[in-house]
């Protein structure tokens, strides 16, 4: 059989790739990889040659991402991208697209794989976080014919939305997976490249992952000015440095990059150092190399639930979304998040949580995907 | 406030008419309306001259639907739509987008909305047929911020799928306001111009309304011979007439028209006349003038059950729809759906039901719609 | 090297056959044929199905063309076509685009392949007939890079407009190569299927094919009736039979089929033949066997010269195209039509002429693509 | 009459708006603005805002332009914008479209135009500079019905080209309007908001525009760096400052504002400031308190001829462009330009020149366009 699977990001790649890598030397299972959205753009780090470097084919590449930072260009990518995916698996005849989260080019997917009778295989429904993406994420849960959530509680969520029981299978997030097959910190050269000149061999760090609130994109300039405020503050306190991820494209985006090149040009930014991208492995012995992950990214929940790694988790933006111990919400408030880093640092690492799998996610699905059937008619089931 | 609606067929005008009227009278609604899709192509019966010829003002058009009969063209036009419809709310800037029923332009115009951070009011969500259309439905649902379901049960289901039970309205279908509020039978003059000949003044005669089943396009041409059979049959024994209706623009379409124009060219079509589109009214009318309603059109089972009209519904598209008492269900079968017919055109019309409505939900719809919060902010509610 | 052939239309495919069939054996090119527009829609004959039993292999295919009868539709096909030709370009990565003609897929794919740098090989520039697509094909000459016009007069037209000399190839028209190379007259089985029933064995016929005037589409309707009333009339008086092809799809066909289907269902069809496609053997053939062409299809101009047909040119579709002398001009006038059809039947086939080629086209394009230069760049020529 | 403007980058904006001036207040003139491509784009300078400043109201305005530094990129956006525009012009319906010069959104306005009937305005056709966009401007000439060349050598090579004479109207370049209107000085305020520090008042310095070659793309980064090398050297020698002008969005511009965001971090940048963007205006005056202008921006050529600022211009994006005596050409060598630029500074300003224009094209422009037919079929001219 075929099995197409779609990476849009960065961060979804590293969420697919055990997946994929099981799906690779599966004997019954022929991969398909299809990368588009930021995934092609250099200026998100060029997706493409990683996962040609990881010995996959890349069947197919879209080009769909408008410019500008206003929700129509967000709203029209959606479509072209509709478009893009419609031509490509008329192309490919998949048996089967594996649809990863709750992004727009996600149900762009969904939606082009519905009107062209391919069924559709959801990863990571079913999680709650408060943000628009839930929506995208329940909609996507509603167009696709087989599931597989990270966990019980998300399971329970989507057969209350009516989906077929059998359909739903708990695999463990497969971003876990990779956590559990990279092991080692940091290495310097890996962190000699960024923005802000090298970080010092052994410099204890603090990872910052901020984006913009979909919903409160008005909001972006305001909630980064706080979180540099805490960490320049926290960084004169302690002298640990810091290392800022720059943000995915999303609406909001360029007023985030204008202040985070305002603070850069203006201010004093001795110790923070910027970096636009990571390989996955490498982002995952960043964290590990961290004494705190702080902002908003879902890897503060998720991975760092594994890795044991104190988060600070900041506003709105993952409401909702299940938590293991590690994790401390706070407020887009420079006080709160300040106190927050300085007492987490503090506590130190917690212990591995298996909240979001056991590292074991891509082979179960593989295995399941084969085993399931093709059809594409749907009803709703009601479990107690 | 601005209320937008989005016409996409003729048949979502028929259903969203008596809100745009009560919107358009009323002091606090701005009504916009945007005509899309099968609503601009004379093919289909260009809406756009019936919605002016009913006083509303045009505030959009858009042209987004491929050619061709394979799913590819639909998908795309998915995509199409979405683009569109992104650039007119930029322009439009409405405060609210009505969306109606399960289509995929219905859900284009969702995905930009929530894109967009523009509300969306759903009708007729929550609603089981058992096609594909049930899918996009409930991922409508998802996207959306205001439900007015047509019937409580629909509400308990919308309910069960986490939206926020006072944002869920059950105001009754508008497309029964329609047909409360419109008296008398065809016209022998609108009867006059369909191919085929006229049909005589007061002969009695079947309706047929038979769309390609979007899961089965593959089997569209068969399931509108059986049909043709059927209806060959029984006007050798009765006598009857028979007013076809052309089906809409689905996957399957070409080969629902390529049988159709077979039959019409090569085989007896004594009595039988075939129509490409009547206004709303007029097709109101016409099935308050028929013996019988057979096909699989979502008519048969709505609007019919409050006429009290006979119904013979054929095959899977309306699965899973609640029925009043007034329908009778067969399979793809010449035979069965003969004998269906025969009974039901002995049996008489039935007592009208309120199942879908009573004739005011429109002006419910517009009164709800001027009190609700614009919010589009959404979590998942969990009601017992 | 790569060559890549867009293929549009029915039309388009019997114009590029022969170079397709030379680059395919041809030890230095390796042919890459996309189908699109008109090219897959069944409605205007699948030519997929077509170009694959001729043995050719399909690389991709493309879905671009909207419904609708709106001059908006054609102008947002030619968008669409632009997007769909760029990704697949993207993915063929060819040496060099050919371009067929004067039609808005192809001036979509001129663009694309400019932006991409990819150089445009362009066949039968530099003709004029005085209609917008002439206006499109002096474009693409504008955006090409090696021309393949037909004819002398041709080559001087495109000189003139600035382009190398050295680029400039008289090769003949390839359609001539189909025709030089096709041998025969139509089967009655070919003329079996139509609607109106069978032609008869050896019954003498008229061959009808009329498009709308892009320029004039609001006048489609009447010239297609005056043509009507002449064959008509023609059919009276003489007996013969009228073979007639449906239009291809420009703004404006639907009213040339409304007018059709009236004429079909209402009035005295009797000797009328419908036909929806032939291949472009079978057209030839077809040619072959009729006492006339009449319309203002241009291969009453161009195929036709080589067979000798007789051809009765109506309007102003081929202005300006240079003519051999089996060609009579008329304006869309019934009576001028009915005298121009009964005087060239009457006169009879007429001497073969080479004005559009002597059957050798195709074979001379492949030998120059190979060794021409791929440089993209261009500048102004000023040839005396 | 309605004339409908597109503006698609504060370039476009600076040289059509005197037309626009002169449109807005012509009696038999109803003007039409439409916005789109990097003129929407804040990245690039949000010309929307300048536009209503300066009192137009923007009819429609529309996003098109796809992020990414491929080529595919652009092929996809000229797509979008043919899209965008078509619907466009289906709601505003003009009797005219008035398209400048030479860019990609350009041709897909004039696409959409033709195959809408819309007749097309073209201003800056028949000029000659050697690069790709010398092909696309042509082509949009060929599709173009009335034409605005700005010097007589312009307009004979339009007639060449097989254009009418009556259509082809010689009236100077609206830039130089601008420029004519115009006085004084840059501010230091203006000089204050760049990246690298203020520019000190009375500070002599260099003003440098380089934009990306289309066709040579892939040699962006090789070519900004010689001109960044020439300019540290000058500037050492000197002590002048520089004043330079992000790039606008082609093809390469990724690959420029990387070598300048490597230079900025990690080299020597005193006296360098980057700018974003100016009003038209304001460049006008930043050209005119300038010492000289380097890079290959066509404002070298043309502004600067009637202003007699020095220009040095690298490389081949200008080639064939009139040029009156104030540049001097060099190729993309570090060590010409420099010597280039010291020559220049040296030599001073030159007297005004009007090779293109006087100062009065816009309001020529807008009494022209009264008196035009609105025919829209073309013939093609032979005019010795």
């Amino acid at each position: 059989m075929r099995a197409c699977v779609v990476v849009n990001s960065r961060a979804n790649y590293g969420r697919i790739k055990s997946f994929m890598a099981a799906a690779d030397v599966h004997p019954r299972i022929e991969l398909q990889v299809v990368v588009g959205a930021s995934a092609v753009l250099p200026r998100f780090g060029d997706v493409r040659k990683i996962i040609e470097r990881d010995g996959f084919t890349i069947s197919a590449e879209m080009h769909s991402v408008l410019q500008g930072d206003e929700p129509v260009a967000m709203a029209k990518s959606a479509g072209l991208a509709t478009i893009e995916v419609a031509g490509i698996l008329q192309r490919l005849k998949p048996n089967v697209v594996i649809v990863v989260a709750d992004r727009y080019e996600q149900i762009s997917t969904a939606i082009a794989s519905s009107y062209m009778n391919v069924p559709v295989a959801h990863l990571q429904g079913g999680e709650l976080t408060g943000s628009i993406d839930d929506s995208v994420r329940h909609a996507i849960t509603k167009l696709s014919h087989l599931h597989f959530p990270a966990t019980e509680k998300s399971r329970e969520l989507i057969l209350r939305m009516g989906e077929d029981p059998a359909k739903v299978h708990v695999v463990g997030c497969p971003s876990i997976d990779l956590v559990a097959s990279t092991s080692g910190k940091i290495s310097s050269q890996a962190l000699g490249s960024g923005v802000g000149g090298p970080v010092q061999d052994g410099r204890p760090f603090v990872l910052v992952s901020q984006h913009p609130v979909t919903t409160e994109y008005d909001r972006a300039y305001f909630q980064v000015d706080q979180t540099l405020e805490a960490l320049k503050r926290y960084r004169d306190v302690s002298g640990y440095e810091v290392v800022w991820l720059w943000p995915n494209v999303d609406a909001g985006a360029d007023m985030v990059s204008k202040r985070l090149r305002e603070f850069r040009e203006n201010e004093d930014s001795q110790g923070f150092h910027f970096f636009r991208n990571f390989s996955p492995e490498d982002y995952i012995r960043l964290m590990r190399s961290a004494k705190c992950i702080v902002g908003n990214s879902s890897s503060g929940i998720r991975e760092a639930s594994f890795l044991g790694l104190p988060a600070v988790n900041i506003g709105s933006r993952q409401n909702g979304r299940e938590r293991a111990e590690n994790v401390v919400d706070v407020s887009d408030n420079a006080q709160q998040i300040e106190r927050a880093i300085s007492a987490q640092v503090k506590r130190g690492y917690y212990q591995s949580s298996n909240l979001y799998g056991d590292g074991n996610a891509g082979s179960r699905m593989a295995e399941i995907i084969t085993k399931s059937d093709s059809s594409i008619s749907k009803k709703f089931y009601f479990v107690p």
